[in-house]
């Protein structure tokens, strides 16, 4: 599924990594990010489809390469047809709209459905240990390939440029690097002078995970509330957006965290280039009608109760709303490829058509 | 300035009023809602400017009233120019963007300045009295043209219309009825089934507020996070955009609440009719260049800290970023002309053009 570079130099972040004697994963805690650093051990599959499902681990890279663990961690209880089967079930359940985790079960039940039931754990790991290594090099191509980008607009410009992101796709979204953000890693490593203009991205306020992701390496940033990115745009303030996908169609169709697609209008409204990085197994090549991509609904919790630090430092949720407001709460939406500048990938910059994501992918368009 | 119609009913709800004695103004503290209905009284022009600074009172038409009613407090402790001057200056500076506040300076100025000290105070009592009736007529009368397109959307769907608004333009932003609202609470009134989008609208939350609003009176709505209107568009889960306005320039380029540019751009993206609600007294003839409005920068712990009901009760506020988060507050944006369906004032739906006002206004567009 991805075409892992050459060589890949280790991330200096990851959000998710298997414990040494390989019978857990270990996360670090995103409902508890950015006010505390917590590690999470999962040990079973209900532990990884409960952490899915809370978005203790989160981004749709991530939650595939989480559920291949997860499934690993089920055939170690139990390797039959029955357990792998209910253990695909509970976790194809977690989370419908990013494309990535039914991907990865696949993948993982491909490789360990003809093998006989001792070996199936043991392969299944390797599977999940594969689809981590291939997601690091996909992402570290993204970061080589949007780098350019950034630079062009540099070599025009006599300050910083201006990147602006919805959403959390960086390396805490991923196995490392992240999709949207590495390319901003790599312009930030490289001397590019840059600065990150951060969607709060409500109701779950993901935003508040990139801040303080592009904290930890120093990349100039600020957040602001996602009702400004238009006005910032109409200003001449953002030089070019970039966001991550759930799910892409194979016509370029781009679908992610909700909010984006009123992003793709203001950067088209205002001349503003909009990027999608988007790696390969993000691409529903089965997808031609972005319509029929399931929106996820959540729990409208998240809308109405907000966590943040009390003034006494306690970790406190408040409601925002009085108690039987009515709300609702749609956690992603579509942006239509006619509002997509170009689509980033592992193997290259195209163009969000069908032609385009096809000249990159030849066998798979096929 | 307002066109007062031949008989206005008494709206039911307030967010303003003078005492009887008359020597102060009471307010429902807008910061403590939704959470709890707080009654303050303003006594001096230091008490109003601070109001209107900390939004406890807001929405354009009424800080404009607010701000008549703070230069008779001070015209009360000292009718002299100097005072005058000083307290025009306060409550001038407070908040940039809304023009009906510069307007109700104005006004109540060009009525004392002509008459001897001892006349000021009772004449700038008369005037804050007569901006407050005449914001009522003018609201009343948005109702009465703004219902008409609710009615006809209702005539074409057999459910009920889907309005979807941005901020909070009811009753709690003018001195009743409302401006976005109030073509919405008189459908409800005369029996049009509807229901309302509302944006919680970050980061200030004035969604709550319309929710709040719309709960009195039992007008079906839910509550969304700002990302979700261009989702819901793109469903066909909206019939009708409608928003009020800070300042609308002669041109017809809506200045409102930040994040409502992007509502007009989806609205556009999918055929959804976008109009603004916009009382006379909030037109600015004198611009043309939408601009030379200046945007309102506000403390950026808007953003950063939250208020809401903790699990025991309490109103607590949270901080959502962590210490040291670099964070902007743009307050406002302006949506061009080109996508506004129409504009709703009390004379009447005009389009949103020079010709458009101009056709309802001759008397200044002249």
């Amino acid at each position: 599924m991805a075409t892992p570079g050459p060589t890949v130099t280790a991330p200096p972040h990851r959000a998710l990594w298997p414990v040494p004697d390989g019978w857990a994963v270990e996360i670090l805690d995103q409902t508890r990010l950015p006010h505390e650093r917590v590690v999470r051990r999962l040990e079973t599959v209900d532990d990884v489809a409960e952490a899915i499902r809370t978005m203790r681990v989160r981004g749709a890279p991530l939650i595939g390469i989480a559920a291949a663990y997860g499934l690993a961690l089920a055939l170690r209880r139990d390797p039959r047809d029955p357990a792998l089967d209910a253990a695909v079930t509970l976790l194809a359940a977690t989370r419908p709209t990013a494309v990535n985790l039914r991907h990865a079960l696949e993948d993982v039940q491909a490789h360990v459905r003809p093998l006989p039931a001792a070996a199936r754990a043991a392969a299944a790991v390797a599977r999940a240990e594969a689809l981590l290594a291939d997601d690091l090099a996909i992402n570290y191509a993204i970061g080589e390939h949007g780098v350019s980008l950034l630079r062009d607009v540099a070599a025009r410009v006599a300050r910083p440029v201006n990147v602006l992101t919805h959403c959390n796709a960086g390396w805490l979204a991923t196995a490392g690097w992240g999709t949207a953000l590495a390319p901003v890693y790599r312009a930030h490593a490289d001397g590019v002078p840059l600065h990150v203009w951060v969607d709060e991205t409500r109701p779950r306020m993901q935003g508040a995970l990139t801040a303080w992701e592009l904290a930890q390496d120093g990349v100039p940033h600020t957040v602001v509330a996602d009702n400004a990115g238009g006005h910032l745009m109409q200003r001449g303030l953002v030089d070019l957006v970039l966001v991550g996908t759930d799910r892409t169609t194979a016509a370029g169709d781009v679908c992610n965290k909700v909010g984006t697609y009123l992003k793709a209008l203001s950067a088209r409204d205002t001349g503003v280039p909009f990027y999608a990085a988007v790696p390969g197994p993000s691409i529903d090549w089965r997808l031609r009608e972005a319509a029929s991509i399931p929106i996820e609904e959540r729990d409208v919790a998240e809308l109405v109760d907000v966590t943040g630090r009390a003034a006494d430092g306690r970790i406190e949720r408040v409601r925002v709303l009085p108690a039987g407001t009515s709300a609702a709460n749609y956690a992603f939406d579509v942006t239509p490829a006619r509002l997509v500048t170009g689509i980033i990938t592992e193997r290259g910059v195209c163009a969000a058509s069908p032609e385009g994501l096809a000249g990159l992918y030849p066998e798979r368009a096929a």
